[in-house]
């Protein structure tokens, strides 16, 4: 466990939504919300349902032995579920956990978690594009030299470049949400996907449960991801369009170019070495967040040919991988948007190196362009 | 080069739609109708934008020259239009491939290709849906042994496993059939992305040259990838739902097993080595997709943060991996057809199998849940 | 922070390895081996040395604050050398982390735990191998029948497949030895790569250093890469080579095959729904792994084209990715040390198998063959 | 097909090694030498090797009907073997292909295609070597200002960033000269691995195929894939160090730094829009091999758990990625060759740069540095 290894790269918050006592809690109310949603359909008596709640919120587990017995288990939801069952009568005993399964606990709590990620996320992209809007706008006339291939190559108007990097970020934090609204959806199969023992009442049962933990109602997915995977692929590119703004950001801020360089920020960007220096630190998060986040998809992509009715292996490996996605991206969003935020750009510098590349200062449809890079991601 | 590479994981038609007469005739379409475009408002003389189109249409290119060319110069684009351009008078000459660069020919002519692609396979896809719909529902009630982490678990209904197969792979087809509508859009931009030298009509020039090229209008995406990214990424998704589907089939068609086989087809499926042998070769061929698949679109978000106003390195590198994931989730959707469309399935060992498994009879909500599942991915 | 995602899938000695007191004692035992060498060759007084000892000996940090600092300077050892250099009086303050820089003390501290990760590791691979030697050669001439594409084939010395397990981990686990010997180096160069400041006696601290250090002495390769890619790679290799061990013993295990299963263990391998099920958890755990190892080792190999002298998010996106490689090896090789010492053999299965086959019981040259293959990974 | 998307990336000879000729020759090749081997030590006839091999020679085979057969079949060999059995009498006719699997021929083809093209390599990574030695030699004490996280750092020597490249490319050539040398190996194992068919004679016909294919002697290896997979992550690792010299110099190249520079070649990184430009498109070759490498090593990676006696669909996903690997490999190499033949470097952008940083001009032990670091990968 190493916070020196995770905090500098997600935030504070992103890092409480998926840590223990999260998941804890969240495995918790799957199985209080499904004791409810069943009890009100008849299919448990209702003071199981009670009894499950009181016990379940009365329950303290110690997450570190929590996840050596889950080490030995194979899986969270078996002691997690013994431990509740012991604080409960047998009628309640019995009701607890009924018709549902391990993964159904943990897909159905990850997924709880992946919406209070989303909503934490977008809530930085958007600090992102807030900021950079109003500067897209206000340089959009400003001739700058436009580079390709890293040589100077033709003027643009400097507020391009920044309504490139907002659209792309817009785009995909429009995805991100979209996949994320569609698709992080209630699990809840039982064993192997047929939601058994529900006295003909699965249905209804599903539905109020998906409610209760707000989440979308979905049939069984546990070896069908394509869900998981839309997720995630949504985060990788979120991740490397955070990426694109700071690799420009960071080539744009280099001493013999200086156009735009990170605000300053007490504490930030020092080196141990040398006292003069400033570095891009905010641009170096998001760009080691692009280096990590494609290997990631790659494996969520690689558990998607799952066995049969719950496979061996694939979804046990893409739970973690998710959450790093998200860290990542929370890491990346975040630095990202303290840097639009207190962006500097220098209108000499961007002066100076058009003049040396002697490429006259005509901007083409730059100032249109960006009114309409803009839009992109709003609807 | 290697058809023997090649073929064996991809369908001829998806290899026509990639190949060099393809890419040429493509690149020529984009500076045929940019000039049309750029006549059409009075960007360009009518008379050179017709004298560009007769040469486009007479041009007769060798692609293994041409790739020598292009290979040299960094670009298909600067051979293809020097060729062209020599077979030019001077206003025609001068008039052509204005105020556009290598990557938007690159690019549009690429998308383009991605629009056929799409749609062919988008009929393979709904070959495997129509042929497994019936079945699912057929055999929705027909109780069989589930397995969970490769062990025999809880009765479903065998109808159930056809039916997440069918949900798996409509919803990423409809997510592909999304991206790209949405993404397989015009390039154009010229030389840093400005739209430059179109005497205050570039916005008519690109609504024009958007229609005659089939492709989404936008404003350029030289270094913002991510509409790439969301079609390859919906390609790898696509692909894993059809490994998904093959994996399980290769697991019930084993021997000790023996639930359910790929159709007996002339000349498919035999061994070298072992005359008796029926091998599994379509759910090889999906298999094999799903191996290769995730590292290519690995190799895509990892190529997001591209550098300035047109990059190096970055989206020259995805072209090539784009176009892999369309040959192998060809060949995968072909295969994938060709199974559901023939499918064997053993009423007798599935019932022989459910009874060594002593865990009853009761399929929960299987047949409802066939239903929802064969919903997904209809809106 | 979430013990209930990672202790599943490695090892407490593999995770303490790279807890955070582990790191921060790593990193001033770096301060204080670089102050010792220097002070050893005159480049700083000797009572600076010992001052700066004493003091990172008596230091107390707390993980969490330093990792906040951390987060905000972008790199542990500003906060951590700023906080000893406080405890220092004059002399010392100026002599401690002389010609280091912050990248030094990251990369030398992460590959002394790489070497003792690597050490643990290996003993757990040794425990697979040395269990399954012994297997191979009593049932090498045991006829069974082979399968291939997941198809029964021609028979096989059962031996044979536990032969090909062991020479697949015991060559992985001589690759990762060799790349940890030559690779795992000591880190230092300064802050530009030219160890300045060393009043002519570079090497001879150098050498020192890494001496005290317990690692290879090599010239400084912050921005050269390839031998944390070359560690990375043997352990991605490593990773895969276990999950097919993995992959096969599931296979096996299966209800309708039977030949082996993973030993029973109290507490391991049951099902939340299920009291009947065993299922294979130690070989979810490798299959799992095999998941995630694959798009780590590509995070780490396209960090390779680092910018410059010291590169700009690359190399600070390896080292978690380097350490959840050890993280999932380590739990994989555990997991299958486990499996292989208790593995359960099931004559009469693979005797009703072979028969049911009919292929008859020649088993061709695979007594000799596992003698050949029991010899792999010896040099 | 296309030869557009690949002749750009990859040297025309290293297209060669792997074209559907070279393919086909070695397939045959392989027959040949099998029948030979086990003429020799009279496991079949005399007379049937010399039919065999006289066929063999004699047989014309159309790629393009061939791989139509082969995607039919699954494999290359069956159309190859059925194709050359008939031409043979009986008795040669049985004595073909005797003990073999389709796969050992494409292993052990593919094998001595990597030999070849592994010793193609290296001339190329040798020209790179050779070039840059004496420019670091050269260059060793001329102070340039250094660069860390983009920012103008501490002085180093020049020759030292050139000795950098050297010493990653040495080292990264030399890991994988011992990876061929050891892993490029002879496949022979019959339909299941055990070497059936061949009277007590198995060892010493596997010691003749060996040699008469140049290929390392080694036990069946169909589902043990380490040895490909070491292969492919030193091709991972050499494209990366190309990879890392190419940024450098884009970095180096840029209108602000101008302190190096790709040699100016006829008709090579010029702009179809900009007359003016010089695009450093050597390093944009490798750069892009860079982007797509890491994706195919994990792909291979991800292979690595192959099922039982010989797997479904993870070698047949691996020969493709290989080849990729080396295509790509090939044309980094060449690139980066050409590139430090021809380095231009501009002493007075490195005066003027190096004083603009204001850093002084003391370059530590950078001398001593570019000598030790020209050692690495010697031995």
């Amino acid at each position: 466990m190493s916070l020196l290894r995770t905090r500098p790269v997600a935030t504070a918050a992103m890092i409480a939504t998926f840590d223990d006592e999260a998941t804890i809690a969240a495995a918790l109310a799957f199985e209080t919300a499904l004791a409810a949603a069943q009890a009100a359909v008849g299919v448990i008596p209702a003071e199981a349902a009670a009894a499950i709640a009181a016990a379940a919120s009365a329950l303290r587990l110690d997450p570190a032995a929590l996840a050596e017995r889950a080490a030995l288990a194979g899986t969270l939801a078996i002691p997690l579920v013994a431990t509740l069952r012991a604080q409960l009568d047998g009628e309640a005993a019995t009701a607890l956990h009924r018709g549902a399964t391990s993964q159904d606990v943990a897909d159905s709590a990850l997924m709880m978690q992946v919406r209070r990620a989303g909503t934490l996320l977008l809530v930085d992209t958007d600090r992102v594009t807030t900021a950079l809007a109003p500067l897209a706008h206000a340089h959009a006339a400003t001739p700058a030299i436009g580079r390709t291939l890293l040589q100077d190559a033709q003027p643009i108007g400097f507020g391009l470049r920044l309504a490139q990097w907002h659209a792309g970020i817009a785009a995909a934090a429009a995805r991100l949400s979209r996949e994320v609204a569609a698709k992080a959806a209630l699990q809840w199969g039982g064993a192997a996907g047929s939601r058994p023992d529900q006295a003909g009442q699965a249905d209804a049962v599903a539905a109020r449960l998906a409610a209760a933990l707000g989440l979308a109602e979905a049939p069984p997915w546990h070896a069908r991801r394509e869900g998981v995977a839309g997720i995630a692929a949504a985060l990788g590119i979120l991740i490397g369009a955070l990426g694109k703004m700071a690799r420009d950001l960071a080539l744009l801020a280099q001493n013999g170019v200086g156009e735009a360089r990170e605000p300053a920020v007490a504490g930030r960007g020092g080196s141990s070495a040398m006292a003069h220096k400033r570095n891009p630190t905010g641009c170096q998060i998001a760009l080691s967040a692009a280096t990590r986040a494609p290997g990631l998809v790659a494996g969520i992509l690689a558990a998607l040919p799952a066995e049969e009715e719950r496979g061996l292996g694939g979804w046990q490996a893409e739970g973690p991988m998710l959450v790093d996605l998200f860290l990542l991206a929370s890491g990346a969003a975040e630095a990202m948007a303290g840097v639009a935020e207190g962006l500097e750009i220098d209108g000499d510098a961007i002066a100076r190196n058009l003049a040396a590349a002697g490429q006259g200062t005509g901007i083409g449809d730059s100032v249109a362009l960006v009114d309409a890079l803009l839009d992109i991601g709003k609807d």
